[in-house]
This record gives structure tokens, sequence and C-alpha cells, in this order.
């Protein structure tokens, strides 16, 4: 059994981790840290953990992590951890995964290119896994620190790595991505409005995401990369353009992501008879794939639907956290989405 | 470990059933019937279940149970079991959750003028657990039978029945409940259609209402009722009006309902500092009451919300199995709600 | 042909208040004042006015109103115009319209007591017309100042005051009122964020809300008033409940609101065949009322539904600006709904 | 004054139709047909349109239309008016704008091809004009049937034709449509349901929409289209990728649209500094185009937003309507959008 810290608790990730951590059967206690609410509870907050997560709420400080925490998630906003990860790199024993952007890069100029902030640690960069699981699970395993990829590139990378490596298509790589909300967090913005969201649709940040970094250093080709802002809370499906490269079949595609992810409780091409939607992934560590083309032309999409939230941010953590403690990789992830 | 049977998985009920079921300590296999999907497989019609519930939907034949099943859930309009419950009771150690509304009220004549249909197994009524398990326990227990309640019945008789019967208060009792649109059913009709419900607010069926009839029946009082339907999927708050009586304060209404809820697991009254919120109770077994009123004014304000699919339907007809085959009450129900 | 200034042109009302306008066949120009965005042009906020309004946005001084003004709307928050309004009033021939609170109370006591702030110009309160045309028409065409009512007041008092006057009702007066978000205006708050209404309905300062005020001022009895908020971007629907007195028939309390509304184009009481729902007055200046009962109770229900940005806000401004004007009442205000 | 005849009144398009000519200052009478509804009275069905169109629906008969109409549109589905079209054009003076799909195609074969049916008046086909007005004006000015095109095809030809005219661009030509769900109509079928759409996006009909065969047909190229669904309402954006011709600039793109739309007031390419948002073409009858590259990228994104049952149906047929009566061609049509 466990005990977990959590910085940044309050947040949309935060509190995800604190719901299924609180169900996780190696997990004992809960540290939980948050700016804007030390000293209150957490349930005083969030009512729904009324007798379930009850811990007063404490401000973090890097210098001073208790002896109790083993394993300490980072849910903050990125340009945060860059600047004291090597303090906390220094505690014994203590394991580490940080869902900021800050360790994701491998070069300090890019980071400083995406994030507009200078690198603290640069140092570190390179030397830290990327935890995408089904991509880099023995880099994890043997990991004190992990960085928890961004929600939109873990769509992507999962979508697009295996085809791209084996050498079955070609550019241009297009992706049209589109997310719930949540992705933008909980701070308070005239642009996360109820209001301003609810029926419309938006493109934003079109060829300049920061994402984009992750899914080009992972991918190793450069992607054009669309985002999009959809009227829900979760989830996220990118529709990923490709051309098949000659000679190639949609079937070999189809069988390239069938074997890439052949283990992979998680992640899963799906029938052509189904529905590509972030319904089916809502609420859980699934990521579906789907392949679908026409006769007499090259372009292919590939469709990956995540939810945002859980393989994109919390379940992804714990999925790496399981991975990092030698649990059962799937242990306290085995959720079904909701259908209503 | 128990075999569970349900008529009407493909409903949204009996897809709720299917996703709690399946991860429900105690429950190992299922049997699922389905008048529109038969022949098709679960996961076919609800692909979030692949590799989860892959049993083959089956139709349903009140005189041949299969013998493997020993707890059967109708999970079934109104007016269906009715015609047929006697011949499911004759099965031996097979144990019935009635979802339909069919045996709920004790009387055939109050059947037929609510629901239009003259009951076919009369005789049978009055017999049969109301299960609220809060306020039926021991009725559930010994029962081999149990009538699942409405949704917004078990909303309204949670926060009243306590009170009334405590004497203090008085009417007249107004009841304006508001419900998510999956109450409606996964029925094809236009009045369900996202483009009818999305940014709009409206009343229904004011005074004329069928869960009025239960609701009458527990509490023992006439209640005016008036529902309305909020754009959402889930969730139902209803904002129960009523009169203090001379001499009672609102602390001596608050220990009432601390009292009736004190072992309670899944109800309880909440501080005034909480919002009265679906939210909270989102994807959850759970009933959180508040009380809220003014000085120098009689009337005072119950606010109940449970989530329409679970404590209203699906999980509480958990609840009511685990009390009638002896397991732990709250097993495969500790839900969180989500935040987002 | 007029000229109209509005401030705070940028916030929901007010911008509301410049499309309506902008296709008010007598109007002929704009004068825009906004805090946050002077110096852009309202259509680089609001790109929908591209080459419709694309006015500067001017910051507002009380003491130097344009000349060009002829109608001023203040579409500002509560506490504001009180501070000034008694410069404004000084300006010839200037009509002003304040949507803010500031005015719509007759003593500055109860002012201090629900908005926490002491009074500037007590001495103008009680002299200014109270702006509900089918209630206070002739206040209103001698007036050069119009106080805007509050969305939820509008809604209730368009239901309930005719029914007290008539004599046919008695309390416990209970207002249980639903409300769309934009109701909580364009500022940057958690609770006002996409993720947090969506999929929720809740209860808010029940018992506490400041539209009480004016509630209880027109209606000359106290209302138990509970409000509630409805993840929409518009509409209120008020369900408020009384009792008949004895010997009184609901037939009475029909022809006592058809008779109050006879010759008022934009309220209409409506056949029993019809829901009473928000989406049928969205985007008009429209309220339509609907009375429910049932036999053998006493308690009887008027619903009242408008678009609380409209009828309970910017379109009620316009109406009392066309009387104000002498303009005919209707100008300006014909739309209909938009059904999807 | 021109007297309408609606055929297919009750429907989405429909309804658009009647609320925005009631307010068509040519429009002085209307004869409206609905197969469900016949019998009963407009406003009966549509209750926001009481006092306004009050008119009794009847059963159309294409075999005698009445001398009244002046202009009839048929707001029904595909494979209906292919049947009956001849009949109506030998109806002396009437105009009719067909917004059904039956007579978009040139070509018989392709029609049967996408709809499944063979079509009834193939030597109809060709002769009938397109009616986007921006790019077949002269074709729409000298007829008297107009077929009205499809939502998805109106956004992205907008957006395509010129370029692909100008021999500015090349494919591979990729089309990531999402549509809100009105665009489904209003017939009463479970994948339209609220509690399905809701909180999900999904990919549907990839590479298979019969769209698709409209936009070949007037962009000249093999475009990949892929459509989604969005849970909103109303509203479309097409994200349109294309590559960038060897020499040529994004400012040679930005130059060509411009040009195209110099004169179209209903059609604009925006400043970058505008986000491609359904929401500002939202209840109007405008397109939205905007331009989106990366430096050293030959991939360009062209967004195209519209509001699909206006400038994609309604809207769109009325200002057909306008170029065949000789009215000006933005008559009727000069709405702002609201912006919450």
């Amino acid at each position: 059994m466990i005990h977990v810290g959590i910085v940044g608790a309050t947040g949309y990730t935060g509190v995800e981790l604190c719901r299924l951590l609180q169900q996780h059967p190696e997990v004992s206690g809960f540290t939980l840290y948050s700016m804007q609410y030390a000293g209150k509870s957490f349930s005083e907050v969030y009512p729904q953990f009324i007798n379930k997560i009850d811990t007063i709420l404490e401000q973090f400080n890097p210098d001073a992590v208790s002896a109790d925490i083993d394993v300490l998630f980072l849910a903050i906003p990125h340009a945060s951890s860059h600047v004291y990860l090597d303090k906390l790199s220094a505690f014994k024993d203590l394991k580490i995964i940080d869902l900021s952007a800050d360790f994701r890069l491998d070069s300090a100029a890019d980071f400083e290119r995406y994030y507009g902030v200078k690198h603290q640690n640069p140092d570190l960069l390179g030397t830290i896994a990327y935890g995408i699981p089904e991509l880099y699970y023995d880099d994890i395993q043997g990991s004190d620190i992990v960085s928890n990829p961004g929600c939109y590139a873990t769509s992507v990378i999962l979508g697009l790595q295996p085809l791209v490596k084996a050498g079955l298509i070609q550019g241009p790589y297009i992706v049209d991505a589109k997310s719930g909300v949540s992705g933008a967090g909980r701070k308070a913005k005239e642009s996360s409005l109820y209001c301003e969201i609810s029926e419309s649709f938006s493109a934003y940040a079109t060829g300049k995401h920061r994402h984009r970094a992750e899914i080009d250093m992972a991918v190793g080709e450069p992607v054009f990369f669309s985002p999009h802002l959809v009227p829900m809370s979760r989830g996220i499906l990118s529709s990923i353009y490709v051309q098949k490269k000659e000679g190639v079949s949609v079937k070999d595609l189809k069988d390239c992501l069938n074997k890439a992810y052949e283990n992979k409780p998680f992640v899963n091409l799906m029938d052509d008879s189904i529905t590509p939607d972030t319904k089916y992934v809502s609420g859980t560590n699934n990521c579906m794939l789907s392949i679908r083309a026409e006769d007499n032309n090259n372009t292919v999409v590939i469709f990956s639907a995540i939810d945002n939230l859980i393989k994109g941010a919390a379940g992804q953590a714990i999925q790496n956290m399981n991975i990092m403690c030698n649990f059962e990789e799937t242990t306290g992830l085995g959720h079904i989405a909701m259908y209503v």
C-alpha cells in the first residue's frame, strides 16, 4: 500500500486523480496540496468527497516533502516544475509523476520556444521517461520520474507513431483534433464561460499549439496540427489524415496497429462497424482507434478517441504509477464508459 | 457469486445495470434480454463493453427463465410485468427486482387510474416490498420480489417522509421537481431529440405525473407535484416546499432528518455551506438533502438531489439486491461523482 | 431618428442592446462605452458586428456625456449608477434607461440591506419609474429616467401582481425560479465556467436573492423566492405557487390575467394545450404565462417564461425607450423565437 | 408583395423558412403544407408563431398547387421531389426553390449511386440552377426553378472553388467538417436523442456522405470528405486542408478569396485576429472564411463557418428567392448573430 501526494489537487486533473486513486486498491492515504484552497478540507471544495477524502489542503513546499509520500503527482500548469524538479528528485525513494509540460520535450530551446520561459533544469531534459506506457514501457518501468504527456499528444501519437515507424505512410500529415473544454483547466477566464462555449464550435491556435512539439518529437515527422474546441466537458477525437505509400493497403495499416497494441489493454483498433465517438471512452483510460479510407484515394484517416482527463492526464498518470510501483498496469483503471 | 439476468438490457437503465454489475464483486455472469436487439452481442450495441460483456442478447420468455439466473432485474417500461410476474414468482430461488411501475402501488384501482391499464395480477399488489432501503429495509430483506421505486418518487419520499411522520410539518406540500432527459428512456420520440431539449427548460404533466401516486402513498399526504425537464442527461433535484408547524424550528427539522439517516450510507443532510446540486451525486447512489428557510416565514424548502439512473433506478436496484442476497448494502456502489 | 449611447456595451446585456438597436428603425447611430475594451472597435470584440457596428469603444465619463446622445442605456452592474445618476439627470433632453439595480427599490435602507452599499442618491429613490410597461405604462411615458427591472422580478411580477391586486389568491407565495447562465453576466468566474455548469442543476441564494426585494415591493406580499441555475444560456421559467381563495375558480384566475394583458402585445396567457417552455420566448420580448391546477387542491401554479436578456433586460429597456420617445411600443421588438 | 408556399413547413428547415419569411417585407401571405400535421394550425405545432402565422396546415398535392402561390419552397427530404417536379414546373408563373437533394447533381447515375433511388425526372437534371448565389448568380436570376445546395456543400464550395479555379492549390483535398445536430432534421430517431448527443463528439459517414457528390461536382476535384457531429443544434465549421502550389503565397490565396467575394454581402474572409467560430454566423445568412498556414509547410487550412439552417438551407433559399423575384439580394436577411 502506498501514500500519494498531489500538488494541484483542486484543479480538474487533480480532482480526477483523487477520484481515481480513492478507489485504487493499493492507495492507503493522501497528502493534498493547493495554492488556492490551502487550509480548507478537500471535501469542502469538492463536496462529493465528504466522508471519502476529508484531508486538509496544504501549501506545497518543494524543499520539504513529507516522508509519508511514496508517489507524488504534480498536477500543475506548465512552467512550474522546471524550477524545482531537481530538488524533488533528491528525495530518496520518492517516485514522481509530472503532469506539467516541463519535462516532456528533449530540448531546452524547444521548451523556451513553445512555452516562452527559460528552462531552469535543462540538464534533466532528455533523461526523463515520456509516459505513454504502450510505447515507452521499459523507460517508465525503470524510472523514478516520469513526464506525463499532453492530452492531444497522447491521442495523436498512439494513432500515428506505429504507422510512421513501420514506413507505411507519408505526408502531408494533417491532424484535425477536437477537444472538450476541460482541457483549458479550472482557471476563471472569459473564453471558458458556459455562455461562450455552448452552441458554438471553433478552431484555435492552428499550427501553433504547444502539444505539436511533443507530437513532432515522438512521431519524427512534421505534423500540421489544428485543434478545435467542442461544446462538451470531456473527450478528444483526433482525426489524423495521412497518405498511404505506394503498394500499401488499408489492411496493412490495420495489421500494423493491431500488432502494435496486441497486449495493450487500453488501446484498441475498432471494427469498421463502430462509430468513432468520444462517448465510448469517456470516464475510462481507453484509447479507441479507427481507420477509414476510400477506394481510389491515397488519403486515409485514423481516428483516435480518448478522455482528455483520464488517458490524456490522470488515468495515464496512474497507469505510469502502476508500472513504476510494479502493480498490475490496469489496477484501478478498469472503468466502463457511462453511456448517458 | 451470483449470475444475474436483465430484461430490457439495452435501455438506459439496463445499460447502467450492466455497467454497475460488471464491476460488482459478487456478480459472476450475465444473461441479457432485449426485444429490439436480440441476436446481437451486447457490446455490438454498446461498444464500451467490448471485452467486458460480449454476451449475445436474447428474447425474454417469462415461462422459461434460465436456471442459471439467481437475480432477475426487470428494466422494462410500465404496464409490462403486471401480466407475468406471477409466473416469475413461481421459479424457485429466483430473486426478482422489478424496475417497472407495475407493483409499486398498493391498489389496482390506482394503477388503472394512473397507467390506464387493468392490472393482471392484483392479488400480488400490497404483498411486494417497495424498495427504498433507507425506509423499508426489513421488508426488503425478507423478500424474493422487490418493486423498485420511481426516480422522482425516491427523491421526494426520502426528503419528506420522515418529517411528515414526525409531525413537524404541514401543507400545502408543493414539490417542484426537475429531471434530466434520460428519465424519458431511450425511445425515439420527437420530444426527446437533442434540438428540442437543448437551450430550453419546460414544465410538463403538472399535477398529473404518475410518480405522484407513489409519493402520496409513501408520504400519506396529498402533494402538489410539478415536474420540469432540464437540458441535461442525468440528475434530479426536487425542491420540496412545506410549512413548519407552530413551535417547530429549522433545527428540529434538521435533527429529524439527521436521525432518520444516521446509519444510512447513501443519504446525507448537507451543511448549509454546500450548494444543492445534482453534480455532487451524478454517477453515484447517493441522495443529498439540504434544508433552507427564511426568518419570519413558515415556508421551508427541502432540496433532494439524486442521479435518476442510479439512486433513482439501477443503483437502488442493486442496493436492494445486496440486501436480498445478504451482501454488504454498499457493495459495488461506492462511486464518487466525477466533477467535470 | 435617435442616437443612442450604451454604457457597458460589451457585457451580455450591452451586446444584446446593440444587436436589437442596430435593427431598430428609429436608431441612427451609436456611442458605445466599455471600461474593459475602450480603444478597440466594437466589432473587434464581437466580430458578428463587422460592417454593422464598427464604432470605437470609449471610457464613460458621467460629467461629459456627448450631446449627440438622445437616449442613454446604463447596462452596468449594480452599485454603479447610484453614484452619478444625479449628474446624468442634469443633462437636458437626455433620456436615461438604467438597467442596473440602483434605482429599482423605493427605499435606501432596502438598497443597503440587499446590495451592501450606502446609496449616494437617496433623494432620487421613489421618483423614478419602474419599467414594466404592462403595469406602469403611464409612469414610464412621462419620464426622462426609467429603472429597468430585474429579470427574475419581471417574470414573477407579471404573473403574480394582477392576481394579488384582484384579491383572488393568498399565500404562502412560493416562487421556484429557474434561469439560464447568462444572468450571471460575462464576468470571468469559476462558477460560470462551462465545465461547472454543463450537466448539472443547482439551487442558489434561496431566500436571499436580491430580486426578491423588487418582487415584494411590486407585489405587496412576502414571497419565498427560490432561484435555480439551468445548464443553458438564456431563459427564465418561474413556477409561482399560490393558494386560491375560498370560492375562486381557476377560470377566475385566467380571466383576471387575460383582462390584465388584453392589449399588451408582449404578454399572453397560453392555452392549457401549450407546454410552458422557455424555448417559445427565447430571442423575443415576449412573456408567456400559463396556469395549472388540480381538482380538490387549492394550490395553483402560474408559469411565467421570458428571455432573461430580452424581456428581462435589453428588450424591456427598448420597450421603455419606445414609450419614452413616443414610438410604437413594439418597434424593433417583433421577433419570433428560433425553434432550434 | 408575394404569397409563398412551403411544402414540409413543420420540419426544422420549414419552420426556419416561416420565421424568416414572416419578417420579410415582400411576403404577404403563407400556404403551408405538412404531411404529419395537416389539419392543425401552424401555431398549434409551433406556439411561438401565435398571432403571427396561424394558417391551417394542408396536405400537399403536386397536381393542384394553389394559384395564390408565387414562390413555392420544397423543404422536404431527398428522394421526394424528383417524382413530381415536372408537374410543378408546368404551373405558369410559379417559382420553385427545391431544398431537397433531388436536382442538385447533373447526372442520374450519380443520384442513384448516392441516394439509392432511380431518378424519375432525369431530363431535368443539368437544366436547373444550383443555388449558391455568390458563384452562380446569373443562372439563378434567369430561373424559375432553383435547386438549393446541401449545407456541408455550401460551406465547402464557398471556401474551395475560387482557389481551385484560380489554379493556386493542389491536393490532397481534405475536408474535415463539423455540424450541429439539426442537420439530421426533426425525425424521431435514436441517434438524434439528447442523451446520445450531449457530451459526445463523433465521426460518421467518412468518405461516404452524400454532399460529397455536390462538392466534387462544383469544385471539379476529388475531395476526401469527413463529417463529424457536434453536440450543438446549429452551425457548421468546415476545415478544408489543401496544398499551396509551388510559388504561391498565403497572401495570394487571401487575395483570391477577397476578390471572389468583393461585392458579396454574405461571404467574407476574416482577419487573422478573428477566431473561426460558428458563434459569429449563428442565426445569420453569413459565411465567414479564414485562412491559416504555418511557415515552412505547404499545407494550408481554409475554415468556413455557416449556420446550417440559414446559409446552409432556409436563408440561402430566400436569397435565391430574392434574386429570382428581383428583390434586393439581402432583403430580410440582415440578421446579426446573438452572442449568447
